[in-house]
């Protein structure tokens, strides 16, 4: 069984489930810390990570929210093959590393990274940095929104 | 050119770019009523979203950020023809209402919405209501982090 499908069935995280959905709730992103990841190339587990797809049943992404300390660094950077990277600030101050550009975050920055973008994250000295990443298969995206939805007939039921 | 296209055009977002990345800063999520989305279908302009695939070049996905006012409610359901959606709530607490099942959503709570599920979502009256959803193609992600990951050799290099 994939590592993280192994974790997942052993995190207690509040569901939902019905037809169409899961829903998770993993609490306020301030206490992230509650999550543990034991990468498998790392000797000590990194506190404020959770990677939730597994949880959710995701056929087309996976997520991950982070909380990084006050001046801590993501310890190494990564590459993909094949997946682009979506980085969203939600709160805090601190710098993404691409190659040898320094790009300068706070909540509401928004950073795709391609495959080959060498990525690094780290915390300013003065605040914890809290973002959250999507993965998705480059150019797998067809078509979206007004393209791929379908508009509902009746106004929303709220019972 | 398709409409959202042309709307990144017109927006103005502090963008920067370099070989492997765009970074987009769109300011505090509580500001979010700076941008409007005349929806194709709609008379009024939708304040308080964004789209952003087009200002950062996604091909994977297709993220929005949304800003519900206090008592609001999107005013239709949508159903997808070939995307997951994932909605995640940054602030305030809500509901999301799919087929007959409403979810009580705060900070934290993170859905996985299947093509097939009529959807909406409003804010608590007492609360405006912050979210951010991401469009993939379902089934269209092969692997991921640990196997898609290409680990870098050396420690980050932060000038």
């Amino acid at each position: 069984m994939p590592y993280l499908e192994e974790l997942a069935k052993e995190q207690t995280i509040k569901k939902q489930t019905g037809k169409n959905f899961a829903a998770i709730h993993c609490g306020p992103f301030d206490q992230l810390e509650q999550y543990e990841l034991q990468h498998p190339l790392r000797k000590r587990p990194f506190k404020g990570k959770l990677f939730a797809k597994d949880h959710l049943g995701l056929t087309g992404m996976q997520i991950s929210y982070t909380k990084l300390p006050a001046g801590a660094s993501v310890p190494f950077t990564h590459k993909h093959k094949e997946n682009e990277e979506l980085y969203i600030v939600v709160s805090g101050r601190g710098q993404v590393l691409v190659d040898n550009d320094i790009i300068e975050v706070e909540e509401g920055s928004t950073i795709r990274v391609d495959v080959d973008g060498d990525r690094c994250l780290r915390a300013s000295s003065d605040t914890d940095l809290i973002y959250i990443c999507i993965q998705a298969k480059t150019n797998s995206l067809k078509q979206d929104t007004f393209d791929d939805g379908i508009p509902g007939e009746s106004a929303p039921n709220w019972g």
